[in-house]
């Protein structure tokens, strides 16, 4: 008797088979089962995830492998239960570093470009024409150098800027002057005008972007979230802002999305806000992504994003 | 008797010596001139110009080549007199493709992942997520390949959108779909959701942007122009748009500069304006290219950038 591979899926969207549909055509011989609360164990194989609940972990007992559907896994290490015998494995990429790549490009191009001043002039039919760019005068920090942290550096330094990265270790970006580690962030924020933050959450990473942080940068610097929202102490930059260390903020991330709308930040108009929107997880690269590693799993071959539980990434 | 290299510069700045003290900084052993109606000859080895009078070139006889401040040739061209027997030398990148190349990518960026949305709701404090991109629904056609055309390509192509290119002559360019010549250029603009313009202002080229090209893209196309305002039939564009073949246009370049205030243009909230900034000549860039470059002749050696006149670029 041939056994059959089971995987269950779990996630908040009120219409699963939007997931489980092409998950069965991407792998015709599992049987996909939809996660309810009240069903019993379907003695899994493999879970794909999203903010599960402790239950599934406490039913599922035979499972090779958890597959989060996203990057950032802060909040799947949150769950209860979560199994550490096992490969817990972040979504990689995915068509998401291109999307954050771009949309940071666009921030910085809007202010080094002086795009914002020539779009008030176009609405006022006003023709004035403004000091060209010297590039050399937007150094841009990144904030992380995973797949995506990389991503933003390259996109930025094919554009010509001078582009520093900093991680924890020491990684090697071309065109970019790299930092490693605590003892060097104090010498990588003094070089920065525009700082992109790219990093994942963890304890350490957690209120990251706080009032010393801000005020190690170049005076009147510009800064760009698309980590988390726990990264950033919404009561510094509220702070740094009024006393003109920071110019300018471009938030996609927050403590609580959506924003709420008695928020300072809605009022403080040197804050651009976007809905969490900065790279989009797309569905059909996910499940492609998902469904190639459980083959390569089945097949008895390594598979890369696999998560350091301890070190949280 | 050792003969002085003697420099001749014509451009209408009220501030030659903005020009003139980098250029002898650069060639000490040369004689540097600013051109004066009422002067006599210098008897000048180079001229160094930008829109020169007729005159310049009645004067000067011994010219061995002459140097465009700038890309675009077609306004030189015009003038009476440019001698056809030595080398006319055309401005050649000098910090400009990677201007042209971030100012279309900002453009994209806005419309294929809807900035101009959330900026609005940013306005309106509303938090709402709209659907992610589609990147295959967003494909670029750029017309002209030369050093601009490759690397606006390039760039996007790098953003992962589909890129298409267009030139007179075939032209390889990595990741991008290249057509060649009048034959293949309907085929082209059928695959153009975004049509970018990059080519040089030449007699085949003029009003290439018109009626009939537009309404051979896709439907509700998006059109870029970087080239010369007289690449665009004006009164076709606006038909283009109130006819909806056009729903954006980004314009850069107009047949009339400034653009006049009663102009229709103005008028129409589908098209952005800004006055020819997608990429400026940088003084200290192009003053190293054009005193390189004389150096490499007075050496007897090979420099790139001579005009085709016949071709008129």
């Amino acid at each position: 008797m041939v056994s059959i591979m089971k995987i269950i899926f779990v996630a908040g969207d009120p219409k699963p088979e939007r997931w489980t549909v092409p998950i069965q055509a991407l792998l015709p011989e599992a049987e996909v089962h939809v996660w309810s609360p009240d069903a019993p164990t379907c003695n899994a194989d493999y879970a794909i995830v999203w903010q599960p609940p402790a239950e599934l972990f406490e039913r599922e007992k035979n499972l090779k492998a958890v597959f989060n559907l996203g990057a950032g896994i802060d909040g799947l290490l949150q769950v209860p239960n979560l199994p550490r015998h096992i490969p817990v494995v972040r979504l990689e990429d995915a068509g998401m570093s291109v999307q954050m790549a771009e949309y940071v490009a666009y921030h910085v191009i809007k202010f080094s470009r002086d795009m914002t001043i020539y779009e008030s002039q176009r609405a006022e039919n006003v023709w004035r024409i403004h000091r060209p760019i010297e590039r050399k005068t937007w150094p841009i920090g990144v904030l992380g150098l995973g797949h995506i942290g990389k991503r933003v550096a390259r996109t930025l330094a094919d554009l010509e800027y001078p582009v520093y990265g900093w991680a924890r270790s020491q990684h090697q970006v071309e065109g970019v002057q790299t930092f490693a580690g605590q003892d060097q962030l104090k010498a990588f924020l003094g070089e920065t005008r525009v700082l992109v933050n790219t990093l994942p959450l963890t304890p350490e990473t957690r209120d990251i972007l706080n009032y010393e942080l801000m005020t190690s940068l170049k005076p009147g610097a510009i800064l760009i979230n698309v980590g988390r929202g726990e990264h950033l102490v919404e009561e510094d930059l509220c702070r740094a802002i009024e006393e003109g260390h920071i110019s300018q903020a471009v938030l996609d991330v927050f403590r609580q999305e959506p924003l709420p709308a008695d928020h300072p930040f809605w009022g403080m108009p040197q804050i651009a806000i976007t809905p969490h929107v900065s790279a989009r997880t797309l569905r059909d690269d996910m499940l492609a992504q998902i469904t190639g590693k459980i083959r390569a799993l089945e097949a008895g071959q390594a598979i890369t994003g696999i998560v350091d539980i301890e070190r949280g990434y």
